[in-house]
């Protein structure tokens, strides 16, 4: 849920004059993406989306984000597209803003994933890797095995408020992770926050992939491991073998897993459940009083690791 | 700033089964409208606006809200049109609530409205007054004179922490309203609300009116007076006479005042202030700490019922 920028209409005129794009004739926030003001935007040319980067997004990093959108729409993998202006570019500014319109895309979310919306993830996530391996640009993640400790430290005296025993399991499994952790897996550009609310669907088949602003160099596999854990569990955080191995399956006939993939993922599983464990944890515990934005519970993160730590060998 | 209840696709499919609208193609959640949640809805039929009915509107009071837009649009006003389902019905249900799908139109809302805006204003709220007299509904305005006192006396006492002086302002003003409020003006049913949120435009020509869950029957000069405090002033809060005498004069000409609305207007337009003065001051007091959404300034609505006590005779 977002819309953080109100956009006067007299400004948009103005911004949509340097595109090629027609004349206005609606533009809706809408809620969609959290990190970011978006724009539903009808134009006598047809329906956008207007994004405004808000400070949590960096600006420095927004080539790499709009170049990633366009590699992968050449090479088949559908996502918005930024449309260029006049100019050429396809990064502009208002609202005081840096500011894309992309080009609208049709489909939904689906809220309970069913075996075949896995499989299907599983195929484009395949495809989605393979078509980064000649992508030039670069981005670190910035929220990888390294920065777990550091992300938790601050908060580790609160970890009670949300489970007792909290504080020891995250130490413990970071204790763990620290030295077990992956170091030379295949990698490439990953979207390291493909969940459901990401994917668009019409009916069973994938119409496409949104919100790419996690998106960094770091392990195929990991990537895998994140929409196995987003993906794959029931209501009660359950795992879903038939749905894990519905998507594990799709995926492979697509891009084999190495040897080293394999062995690693029970790893990579337990460390993609920890990543989202800690940012989860962080924003509980900062959530101002009265926010209408709900934080998503860091507990079901929890049972997930869980999961892992006890599941070895489910591949 | 709105989307309160969140739709699950499956949900919305099986809804959407119910009319005769073709197969879902897109639904996002869009920042429009404060009383209820809305969706923007792309079919392969065409787009659609779906709005759920959160507990600030009566159930009671759909039919007619549903009923008048119909009759409205009828009569040439442009906006959005209820959506009968296969059965025949503008209202079913979803997620719980109340659903409707209304057509979408076309048109952005204007921010710093123009004298062009303010006389296109004055035209269409002319049409719908006219529009509405043989309109059969009927729905008591819960927010007229009667119900100032009681909305202000619970929290009277607090007054200071918005303005010194402002709750002596405000009863002094209460006393002479009640005394002095017109009871037997043209009447019909009026829009109550009409904001530059709830105007659309495409360029100076105004494109439909929406938002009716303010409408009720009232007098017609009341929301005239009501149009004249949110459009004809600046953000200073400085009357603008230019698109006061634009409003007024477009209106005129379509539907001529009578001798006892243009002697009663001051006085409609200081009850106008009042009444957006005090649920302003009752929200301003009510907002949850670290809410998102801001609350509006009651102290704007001040400022527009002190140029009223002091202006008789502007028209």
């Amino acid at each position: 849920m977002a819309v953080y920028t109100q956009v006067d209409d007299a400004e948009l005129i103005a911004f949509l004059a340097t595109y090629d794009i027609g004349d206005l004739l609606s533009c809706k926030g809408i809620a969609e993406g959290v990190e970011n003001s978006n724009y539903y935007l009808h134009t006598s040319a047809g329906s956008f989306i207007l994004t405004l980067y808000e400070k949590r997004v960096a600006e420095a990093d927004l080539p790499f984000f709009l170049g990633l959108m366009e590699h992968l729409a050449r090479r088949g993998v559908t996502c918005p597209q930024p449309v260029r202006n006049r100019a050429g570019a396809p990064l502009g500014r208002l609202a005081g803003r840096p500011a894309v319109i992309v080009t609208f895309l049709d489909g939904y979310s689906v809220h309970h994933p069913e075996v075949a919306h896995c499989a299907a993830l599983g195929e484009t996530l395949a495809h989605l890797h393979l078509a980064t391996a000649d992508f030039e640009g670069r981005r670190a993640n910035a929220l990888s095995v390294d920065s777990w400790r550091p992300l938790f430290a601050p908060s580790a005296g609160r970890a009670n408020e949300v489970e007792i025993g909290l504080r020891e399991t995250v130490e413990a499994e970071l204790d763990h992770l620290e030295k077990n952790w992956p170091r030379n897996l295949p990698s490439g550009v990953i979207h390291a926050d493909l969940f459901p609310d990401n994917a668009f669907f019409l009916g069973d088949k994938m119409s496409g992939v949104i919100d790419f602003y996690f998106a960094c160099n770091d392990a195929y596999a990991y990537d895998l491991a994140i929409c196995l854990n987003a993906w794959c569990f029931d209501d009660a955080h359950r795992f879903e073998t038939e749905k894990g191995t519905a998507l594990l399956s799709a995926y492979r006939r697509v891009r084999p897993l190495t040897a080293a993939e394999l062995d690693a993922f029970p790893t990579l599983a337990r460390g993609a459940a920890i990543r989202f464990l800690l940012t989860r944890y962080v924003d509980w515990l900062n959530v101002p009083k009265g926010a209408l934005v709900k934080p998503k519970d860091p507990r079901e993160y929890l049972a997930k690791l869980r999961f892992h730590q006890t599941a070895d060998g489910f591949l």
